[in-house]
């Protein structure tokens, strides 16, 4: 049994960080809150979403099966960002029908009811594998977010390194090339060192969009190594972590 | 001899609740006001449209020819509304020219002329057919043109019906199910009872978008009937009401 | 030698009333300020643009060669316009480096970086014609930008004319005539005649885009002649005009 309610904005910041990088993924559900973790169609993207139970104003879960092992549902989010989109901000409150294998969402009057997926028609829940990341940066998500935003004018993939005590991102077109250099004392913290790693910046703008609402971002960095980047949801009752794989140079 | 003057965001106003039904039609002219009555080309959707001589700020009309019948005149309202969007809000005076066929539009220093359509090339103004409609639906129009916004997420036919003292629109997706229910107390008015018609949402939603500055809206309802909606324009001082044939489940 | 720094606004301003009427072009650096002069691709329309040393915070030239000549670089605008979008209101500096053939600019923590564009590849920079121009019209560049809006909607070609003591813009459709007719009170000068000379509507509608920041715009007006379009840009310390040849009737 799945019931809950939440304020509309915080439900649709959560579906829109997951949105950035898969359609549709399974959802976990437990006692403690929700899970997910879906990589994207092309096997580079991967995004890990936890959001606390206690970032919903009322939130009840009881697995008939006992176990506490939790319930897994597939969900088009997709689906529901549109829905989620129109109302302005208001309370919503879900529920499940394991049964029926039915989403119930309530805005006010307005009942939205979404057949969940088969989990077993969906991508494998990717295992996370096991990074270890030499330098992190912690940045204010605007100057991140801005720089994503001028680089789509200038080219299509993106350099991401930390060069003495400042962290730089790069981007070249065939006639112009865009750089911002932040040096430690503008970053909320830096890990010194000399390194890079170029990615496909088309994922990166997605990813970017998918982090609106939240004020500081964590790059997780390493030689032609994957991204991770990492940042709160809900006033710092979820947290969403995208994971990116690395081009060769 | 025809000649007013008007706000051009009432006339705006109204002209866009012309529009969402037809591009053209024939206004009829008369002492008392603006009438006009007139069928979309698919044959499913019926505008009738008022307004009295009072929502002008100057208004004289005398028909030449005696007989107190009016004059009809045919206008290609989209063109009349590209030219309205453009300035503040002004004055507008207008008047027509019955041996040259013009309309002239004058907005401060902006004049407009446009031809008038011959009527005969239009269609027929339709017969407004004799319908009794069991049921009476008054409510926030913000409830209805959200409902309507959402709704074009999820599919393309719409039920309107009332259950019992609740009314309802409820809209089917392949995956999915959106559904307002407003009870009595939700609503400003209603006659309670049980039917439905199915409508083609496109249709409404066209509508829904040519009611934007109206307060209230009513909907006249019966079982597979045709939808009645009607609104007021030019702060009361004018009434526009569509009609639409239903769909057959 | 040339390095300055100005206001982002200013500077996008300044690009934007070139970009009017050509993407690419010969940019003039002197101890005075910048210069340009250009031709769009098809030779119909001019765009001359000063700007004074003084709409700068920070301005240095300094020509290694001696002479006082002045520096000729080949600029591509509409890239430079990309970038200068993104970022809110704050300072630009600009500098270029003459042997690599870069201009470098910099805001805040962001560094763009462009290759100038080979002087000798570009269009020759044109002669300006001698022209005298019988009438000249001075207005406020709301009403001249909200007709070149509305006139969009009606045809493709604009008389601009003067009739005695009254300026008129004038645009046919198939079906309808807008006309916007100023007598000299309404303008803030005008020299009274009887003239007027037919253009492409889409020049002068590219044009009155460029022109968003300006408060006033001079027309010089001939019979069936160029039109000269003048306004200033970074607060009167920059002056941009356009020239466009008129149309045969």
């Amino acid at each position: 049994m799945f019931e809950a309610e939440i304020d509309a904005g915080v439900l649709k910041e959560c579906i829109e960080a997951i949105t950035a990088v898969v359609d549709e993924g399974k959802l976990r559900i437990s006692a403690e809150g929700l899970n997910l973790r879906a990589v994207d169609p092309s096997n580079v993207a991967m995004v890990t979403f936890q959001l606390q139970n206690d970032a919903f104003d009322d939130y009840r879960f009881s697995n008939e099966d006992g176990e506490g092992e939790g319930l897994e549902i597939g969900m088009d989010f997709q689906k529901l960002l549109g829905i989620l989109g129109i109302g302005g901000r208001e309370q919503v409150r879900l529920s499940i029908d394991e049964q029926a294998q039915k989403l119930y969402t309530r805005m006010g009057s307005l009942a939205y009811t979404v057949n969940l997926l088969e989990p077993s028609s969906l991508r494998k829940e990717p295992k996370v594998p096991e990074l270890e990341f030499p330098v992190q940066v912690v940045m204010d998500i605007e100057d991140f977010r801005r720089t994503i935003r001028a680089a789509e004018k200038v080219g299509e993939h993106i350099l991401l390194g930390v060069e003495g005590d400042e962290f730089y991102m790069e981007v070249e077109g065939e006639m112009d090339k865009l750089r911002l250099g932040l040096k430690k004392e503008q970053l909320i913290h830096l890990t010194p060192g000399t390194l890079h790693s170029l990615f496909t910046l088309d994922y990166i703008a997605a990813m970017s969009k998918g982090m609106s609402h939240a004020e500081t971002v964590t790059l997780n960095l390493g030689k032609d190594y994957p991204l991770q980047i990492e940042f709160e949801v809900a006033g710092g009752k979820g947290k969403v972590s995208y994971l990116l794989a690395p081009r060769v140079e």
